[in-house]
């Protein structure tokens, strides 16, 4: 079951690169939800091919609802969307199945199939698959929305390293938003622009950069997941893991925690306007599994794009011996940009799950008065 | 749903730090696998607290087996241990469910339960759950054993970001098995000794300090996960985020990968005694989804312990005030060491489950011949 | 979450009468399966309204694959099918929401949904479901038959009473192959027509009526299921009842074993052919959740046809008042006859699901000798 | 996974009859519903063996909570309890694992496990197990009561196959509450009596006799369940073929229906006192997957107890040839009885799934202004 998440909302995606059309059944979204298709689409757009910094393929992304949606509202019955699959290109990937790209899904594909597996343009594996993911990470969205919760992502780091830093305790959600329209989207303009030119350079030089997108959701009310297998750090972690090419993912202050003093780390308690808060955010609004009503950091790094047209070595897995391949055809040289819906998709989803959970368990009492 | 986990092998763990126990039960593990209780019991005690570096808490920490096994052979039938709670001191968290512990769940645990949750000694959120839970990972990890799969956890870098570097594409397993019986488990021993200096010293100032584990996995074979949502580094993840105090999960290069080129990234192949092998493992055993059959390296950043004997801000929630709070008790300053076990557990039992849907899945006929 | 079920095989349904497609995705379908696509299609055409017993509703029920599937044979990847939605008639539903059809799903599911769910042509409730129900029960039926199960049913009783009986511990599956050409497929020809008569009388008193229909499947090995949750009975059932209209489901004996003394009702073992065997199969080849090697036997009861052309009573959700209805439009006098392959497909999905669970779980050992 | 049951309420039940303990865990409750351990622990007394009618078998059936409950309010973390078995012969089994008992699940069960199950007082196929699941089905049904629904049943048939008949649209339930301390809980007493002689005539002719089961839940809202897999019947369904014995189960007029026309099947609906009713109730409370608002009515039919002092033919599967076994020890002539509270149970837990699944997915908005 390779393809399927959510014990609450379940998300079953499905297609092929090269089939007939790539799409996504979302089951156990709740009646009554009204859509903002504009909106929707537009959120869509966002992951789509679009600039020089991407690949030059070109398709409609337009969702073709086939179920589940009544005059824009959700009917509580699965929600269904198609895209089709219109500019392929089958002849690019005649080196499969015999020479596997490094870095990519090809060899553990084919033998975790014994060759079944259609690898033509990536099959399932392919970064078109983020497509549905992003449609249904869309209509996350709009629930959280209804819920006062509000998502953005921006690039974090991308090739140099430099940091497009905001604050965790107040972040600027409107700067975020604001953000997306730019070429490379970071709050501070210069480094988005300094990142262009790294992945511009990448490219002239046959080559590719990774990087770092950074999620934050605001209005997440305390007390959603739980300790341990369903802690809202492992939902969350499921769902941005499965995103392609991500190798790494943290909360607050993440990795940095591992080298920090416990006086320095912990996120001291304040009362502020009757409500509390912490006056400091190293845990990304995430402690022991369950959110404490601060913003929620989320961070995913993505490796390098893996096809470049530079020669790589690789095996023959017909003739058993070594060889080299340099992978042509269409290809960003940094999936970074592109992703930055796609994880803010995926918060939506993990959000979308535990905010659910949390309806099926919320209390049915109340044993300390002033909560 | 909070403490279960596992599509084909289910851990459901349960208990309270306080109450009378804390067990585990295991469904859908293969009958016919002999248990050696002896070295389970070995892996177990490994969690134990047993230094200087650790609480002074001391309990029996032996499994009572209530069913599933019949002559140390698994039944096929659910498989349930229990711990006995022994040595608990409530009087030590009499400042709950008031003022909260900067860093800790209560804050969260009292909003999700509106004050039900029993939080004597950090009740179900307690580092004691993770007793059953290296329970449960030391079960897997005999059953992977039966096939050839191998895992070993390491104190990788902890106080002053020192790392303990090992070989991805080669690990020496006997090294790491051997580093389990020094008092911070390191394959490098001067490095070992220099952290547990960084450890006493934070101790001596009333502080706690993080660190990162290392887990190696040898022999898995490639094929086992899937893109997307079940994904070997989603599931791997999920597991690792259900530890308490993992802020950060990465696998092979893991962030690194997002500040290199592509060239320099991608793992190349080649054949290496009429196997396909890659001649580098940035990616840590795992492309797209799917074990590629080199060693899987994954690691976890933990925090540091939020229990500080330093007094810090926090708030009364029955008076809605900001006061402060100093928690005394026995608390380790530094959790990483004993995290270990409890890393190869979450790595064991995620090999497992990825295992079994493996042999639920595995294809009926092959399409290439000399796979 | 409706309309999704499967541990290890995940089938999810999706759809409206009166949207652009019904479909469905398998998920979790081992790779290197080869389909053949001339049977699949035949056995969803079995389901189609073809007689003057059914519908006059027409439709090309031709399953449009999206993925999943590469020449054929299956990848692993998740597999989807559209059927696309033609001859609709929505004014015919002019009463709903106002006036729910009484025996109908209308009242409850706009009581779910609050209003909003789309019930034009029973909307996802529709008897038009069972199209991408059968197309996934025909995969699942390919992939036994290649593990050597074969599964056939028959109408067992209708109108009157009189039942078809067949052999439970030696049936004849080439009788039940063959009498699937006959309008009302029943191994004796005879009753079958008198069935017939029953149907159309009934429909001629502007009335229906029900039925029930005996499935039976041959080579399923001993050792399927479980006790308990996940028992045989329990799995199958799960897949019974979601067929529309059916109110009772039973095994082997069935509910008459609510009248037998132990004595009578117990198998007796026999050894044939160095094969255990029972000499009678009132057990239905199920004991305790688990298959005995013996063929099962399962029975699904239909209630007759909801819809009438006659009057009768309902109410105005509109006023608040009592009021009556007529149903017209197009509607089987007896859905018991189309119901045969969608019993098929429920036990063949229930049994492809209990297949996988027991790949997953074959025991790692074999503690008696001579098994 | 042979023994969990649950997408939003887990239940994990685990032990065998000659181990230490039998226990269930219950996970996914919410927080703050007080239990009435008293009335709880009279619920799973109803159960017990107590009476000329049943084994012989004494123990002491007091749940010791290990967990999830404080101060008798449950903490939304893993409720845990725990049932140690005492008095137990295993010398009574030594006919296994040779010469299975007809009727029991001895001989798929060795199948199953290759011979590995502890099937010693029948291991974890023992009815014992029913202990743990009366002891969740009785917390779900406070959870249930907490939310005004009400779950009663009685012996519908037994032996001679009177029927122990009451009204389904307006049920007594007074009068089924009060049967409950009757030697055979009929609303008719002296239909119960004229049961009770079937029994005790079927044990002196060292025989066994079934019988059907039938339960009650008033105060159920319109709008629980869905279309299809996760359909009020199919989940109800799964609950109670889990019940050991059971071969048959069915709704409101269940088999009946398919010998009955639709114009006298059909609810027809009204208005009573502002309400929508049906004026009859052969649907059982149940359209189309999901309920009315009208009593849910199920009936579960049991085969006579396998285990009968008469001898009966088996095999050997040491020798592989055909011999005899007189099944000696303390077995009930009738499981009937003691199954009142498991099938209540069944309901309970059932219905509590299917609450909580109402209350995650409640529509966010209403379409219709008079619903």
């Amino acid at each position: 079951m390779s393809s399927r998440i959510g014990r609450l909302l379940s998300v079953q995606i499905f297609g092929e690169s090269h089939g007939s059309s790539v799409g996504v059944t979302i089951d156990g979204l709740p009646a009554g939800l009204r859509l903002d298709m504009e909106r929707l689409n537009a959120f869509v757009q966002r992951r789509a091919a679009r600039s020089a910094l991407a690949t030059a393929r070109r398709e409609a992304d337009i969702p073709r609802i086939q179920s589940g949606l009544w005059e824009e509202i959700t009917t509580g019955q699965p929600l269904t969307a198609l895209f089709e699959n219109g500019d392929t290109h089958s002849s690019d990937y005649s080196f499969l199945p015999d020479r596997p790209r490094p870095g990519h899904a090809d060899y553990p594909a084919i033998m975790r199939s014994l060759g079944n597996d259609d690898l033509r343009g990536s099959g399932h594996h392919s970064g078109r698959l983020t497509l549905p993911y992003v449609f249904a990470g869309g209509v996350a969205m709009q629930l959280l929305e209804s819920q006062g919760i509000r998502i953005a992502a921006h690039v974090y780091q991308l090739g140099n390293g430099e940091a497009d830093c905001i604050d965790w305790v107040n972040p600027d959600m409107d700067a975020l938003f604001a953000c997306h329209s730019r070429a490379v989207p970071t709050v501070n303009a210069a480094i988005g622009e300094r990142m262009q030119q790294d992945i511009l350079r990448a490219r002239q030089e046959q080559d590719s950069v990774g990087g770092i997108v950074e999620c934050v959701a605001v209005g997440v009310p305390a007390g959603l997941g739980s300790p341990f297998f369903e802690g809202a750090e492992s939902v969350m972690a499921n769902y941005l893991f499965s995103i392609p090419a991500v190798k790494a993912v943290e909360f607050g202050a993440g990795q940095t925690a591992a080298f920090m003093r416990g006086s320095a780390y912990n996120d001291p308690y304040a009362m502020q306007d009757g409500k509390v808060v912490t006056t400091r955010n190293n845990a990304g609004g995430l402690l022991g599994g369950i959110t404490n009503g601060m913003p929620i950091i989320a961070r995913a790094a993505f490796r390098p794009t893996p096809s470049i047209s530079q020669e790589q070595p690789t095996v023959s897995l017909q003739t058993g011996t070594d060889t080299t391949l340099a992978v042509h055809g269409r290809h960003d040289p940094c999936v970074v940009v592109r992703a930055v819906p796609v994880v803010e998709s995926a918060v939506a989803l993990a959000l979308a799950e535990l905010w659910l959970e949390r309806r099926a368990t919320y209390p049915l009492s109340k044993r300390l008065e002033n909560l």
